[in-house]
């Protein structure tokens, strides 16, 4: 039911192409951080991570989602399987994998670390995103918070013992934050009293852990209303004591869990805060400041989202391509003969069209999320400030793309999944419908698309004169010319040179536009833009993955026919996925108005 | 959680648009064979529909969703408000709705049947399932059956006392229906006996009537291989005496159900035939002609599984209309002050560029599936014989693009209608995300995408000189035509004008290369070109509408803003969507060679 071995482990040899072939994350230990790593301890790495997952999360995969989280007296009930897969993944090392060696961590590159992570989210991503919110909470208070809560709370997160939420959504205010009303009442002892109800709260309640440490945004009595008077504080499930032991009960309810389509395995939350006078929280930095420390890790946290999108996507085209191989069914449209046997459905053109374009949607997401993966280690250890400021830019303008991108077309990657099933695959006798069902949640949280796209075209692409805007297409620029110079990838080169010329004109029409009082009928458009920008950058990382690969060829490697598919891959992409950016660049350059002057009452 | 009695209104009224305004179907009152209907006639079948499915369909789709049929002792066991609503579906007439006066049936044109079917589909399209099933077995056993088999099996099922169902696949036998095993032997006293396993049948058990009547693809001993050697039988799940009364069980055994991501209100089995000895069948019409019996009705099936899709569809466009009026959150971008209330999400330009796109599927593809209703009507029921072969040509050139393109386009209809719901959407606390599961089928039953093309461009578009496509567009070039002697709907003739010329260029040098022996290089891009001419289609169905709607304006129509919307909706569809085309034509012409040249092993 689950992802195979067999597809596991082509998996873990497509991560390896794409962190040493693709991005050498091997010469990050050059860097005094990750000094004491190597390429031997990376692909250690991957390979703990394939055997764990493969052990212990596939296997649940199913059960997990046929057994969703059961709300029993007040408490979410879990399946054990659950349990055991987090405890096995903290055993290895994973829930710790990027912090400092002097708060229990590898020191894994970022990058690595979500290499390997990619490999969980192929198997059971619900499972596996109980981990990633423990770890984003404890990033934040590592960053931001003070060394007894750090202590008390980040420590055990790291441990494996405590986990950890993110507690932003109200009722109403789910896009919106700056209508939070949950509200924070300074207590005599410097401690606060919280008491608010929110809800989507995921990993919200559970028995797993010895604790769970929400990370609450809330305001303060006196704060200014919008997004500029929200704080942020920490509000243990279970009250934590001086020396760790556990205290009392703080005064969190589950009032309910909410059922959702897929990514059944993970509790989705509604939480009472208060509703006996107060629960206990604990200011995290500044007053007033919880959105920026929210926002600080919303980066890794979007790129997070699109990673695992990318991993869903790469499973079902793993499992396309074996039923491809292994279904026998029809015969080929010029030998027609009822005699013959049937043969493989990948000899149908029309099979290889669809595993042809899965291939490019699922491998170019992996290796866009694997790169900006690179620029998170770029801005926190690159050798020079420059390139530190540089990984930043690029960060910032792609985490839209980098969430967007592969939420969006890993829903179609599955889909053509699932056609290469046929009936079967719309059965929950196969794994794909299950696939499709997880990864439609992607577009949606941590920011919808069209928050991305706002992001994006209104803030990212504009801000500091449109340098991180310039310094992408500087990198595009670079890739194509230095296709345009081959003798096989030159054809790519242009194909990409000539969108990126048109996306670069029309890209400063509509900053000028804005500049100039039409802002907000530039940014109706702002999705759209999204996904046309998002085309040209999967284009860029699709010829730099091409251009890896045929220098590979030059040198005989011997993954001749998977190298091979490299190439093809780019080709298909500059072929049939670039040009579909053509006619959306059209209609954003005119300004197009067709939705934005629409009166409402015509929608009927 | 169903579709709400306003929404099902405003669907009610936009068919009435469809059917009156823009197809004329009162017109067919003009017709001997509905010279008892009446436009006043059509709209009370269209009223009754939109009570039973208000008061009978809708209340239980979420319940049937989340009970499936169970196994329990070779039974299917179905929810209780099944049998209830097939009831009601039964006594307001619909199960014999467009059979003969003399058969029982109400002689309603086809297209305000599907009109009806609609609102059913909306509201619960697997409760609506069995009625359909049982409606196409009837008409196969109508048109070639004997009076006998139509006195002992059709009329019972026009009574609804019968169901029916399709049983073509078997495990190595899906999309190869030249593939079939199941054997049919003849008996001492001309009826035969059946033996093999099939699978995919959906209503293929339960205890809803007083039988089912299977309608079973075997061979018989001497038969050719291939599709030539299949023959058409009537299997009773109970047999029947010469008077009508209840005989025997026939051997037909439920093996067991297959569990889908959607469409779970409708059983899908697996039924074994003839592990007693051989269940006893009925040979309709001659040896070896069952397939050419099963493609008689493969049209009418095949435009009911878009109008299903089409309605699915529709009825996210309602839901999300409904959510994003009520539902508040965020400010206007030009305006985020936090202490000003939140605006209806429908004001902001992202939300109404989703419900826009939504509106010009939706309504394109309803639409589109009841002028193919009509020329059901038309091939039946023209005066003159050119007018009946005309129907029969574009329903033949129209039926692969009226299957697919509902199908294909509705999936993002109702994936824009939870993105714009946001978190709720994704819970199945709201009805779109069942929606989305249900719609995920249509492109897979009744033959896959795949297939629609194959059969689209490798047998309509070039059979008889290519006769069908040429008068498919020389509909189109007359409504491009009109449109550009126009003011208000110039531009987007001239949009449709030009897509056309450029479709009958590369359709020409398609069909040269075809018969040039690059046949299977050609229709390794079938898909596509499906997608490319269904999207030209479209744009010609919604140039219609707004040449209908501004007749109407100009007339003084009280429906102003419904009307506004329609002309702007296609707007729209010539802005954003025609041009998605462009590129694909560009491929198509070059007879790209993508996927077809590929070598398999690249794939990995």
């Amino acid at each position: 039911m689950a992802l195979q071995d067999s597809a596991l482990a082509a998996m873990a040899a497509e991560i390896e192409f794409l962190l040493f072939d693709l991005l050498e994350v091997q010469k990050l230990a050059d860097r005094p951080r990750f000094a004491d790593h190597s390429r031997e301890t990376f692909a250690a790495v991957l390979h703990t991570a394939q055997e764990v997952a493969g052990q212990h999360f596939a296997p649940h995969a199913r059960k997990s989602d046929e057994n969703e989280p059961r709300f029993e007296n007040g408490r979410a009930v879990v399946i054990p399987e659950v349990k055991e897969a987090l405890r096995h993944f903290a055993n290895a090392g994973f829930s710790a994998a990027t912090a400092n060696y002097e708060d229990g961590g590898m020191q894994l590159p970022f990058a690595v670390h979500m290499g390997a992570g990619a490999l969980f989210s192929a198997t059971n991503i619900a499972t596996k995103s109980y981990a990633s919110l423990t770890a984003a909470a404890a990033n934040i208070i590592g960053a931001f918070g003070t060394p007894e809560q750090r202590r008390l709370f980040e420590r055990p997160m790291r441990e494996g013992r405590y986990f950890g939420t993110m507690v932003l959504t109200e009722p109403q205010a789910g896009s919106s934050l700056a209508d939070l009303r949950t509200a924070a009442t300074p207590a005599q002892d410097g401690t606060y009293r919280i008491a608010g109800n929110k809800l989507f709260i995921s990993g919200g309640d559970h028995e797993m852990g010895e604790n769970i440490v929400h990370l609450v945004l809330a305001r303060l009595p006196d704060a200014p209303a919008g997004t500029r008077g929200i704080s942020l504080f920490i509000v243990p499930k279970t009250l934590v004591n001086e020396d760790g032991t556990p205290g009392e009960r703080n005064d969190v309810a589950l009032a309910g869990l909410i059922h959702k389509m897929g990514w059944r395995g993970t509790t989705s939350a509604m939480l009472n805060f208060g509703e006996k006078g107060g629960a206990v929280g604990y200011l995290v930095g500044e007053p007033n400041r919880g959105l920026v420390y929210m926002f600080h890790m919303m980066n890794e946290a979007r790129i997070n989202v699109g990673s695992g999108a990318a991993a869903l996507g790469y499973a079902a085209y793993r499992h396309a391509l074996d039923y491809a191989r292994e279904r026998r069914q029809g015969r080929p449209v010029e030998a027609r003969d009822a005699a013959q046997p049937q043969i493989p459905i990948i000899e149908h053109p029309d099979i290889r069209r669809m595993l042809l374009a899965q291939k490019a949607y699922a491998e170019g997401a992996v290796a866009l999320c694997l790169f900006a993966a690179t620029l998170i280690d770029d801005k926190q250890t690159a050798a020079s400030e420059a390139g530190r400021r540089e990984a930043d830019d690029l960060l910032e303008i792609l985490t839209p793309i980098v969430k967007s991108w592969p939420s969006q077309w890993s829903q179609e990657t599955i889909s053509l999944a699932m056609q290469v099933h046929g009936g079967y695959g719309y059965t929950r006798e196969y794994p794909v419908e299950q696939l499709y069902r997880e990864n439609r949640l992607n577009a949606i949280h941590e920011g919808t698309h069209g928050i991305q796209g706002l992001d994006l075209l209104g803030r990212k692409v504009v801000m500091n004169d449109a340098r991180a805007f310039e310094l992408l297409c500087g990198r595009i620029a670079a890739a194509a010319d230095a296709a345009i110079g081959t003798r096989e990838l030159a054809a790519e080169g242009r194909a990409l040179a000539e969108a990126l010329a048109r996306v670069r004109t029309v890209t400063a029409g509509l900053a000028a536009a804005m500049a100039s009082g039409k802002r907000s009928l530039v940014l109706a458009n702002a999705s759209v833009y999204l996904e046309t920008l998002g085309h040209i950058v999967v284009g860029w990382i699709w010829l730099n993955q091409a251009l890896c690969a045929q220098k590979l060829l030059d040198a005989g490697d011997p993954r001749h026919a998977a190298l091979k598919g490299k190439l093809h891959a780019c080709r298909y992409f500059m072929r049939w996925e670039l040009p579909r950016t053509a006619s959306q660049l059209d209609r954003l350059e005119a300004l197009d108005d067709t939705w934005a002057a629409m009166p409402e009452d015509w929608l009927c």
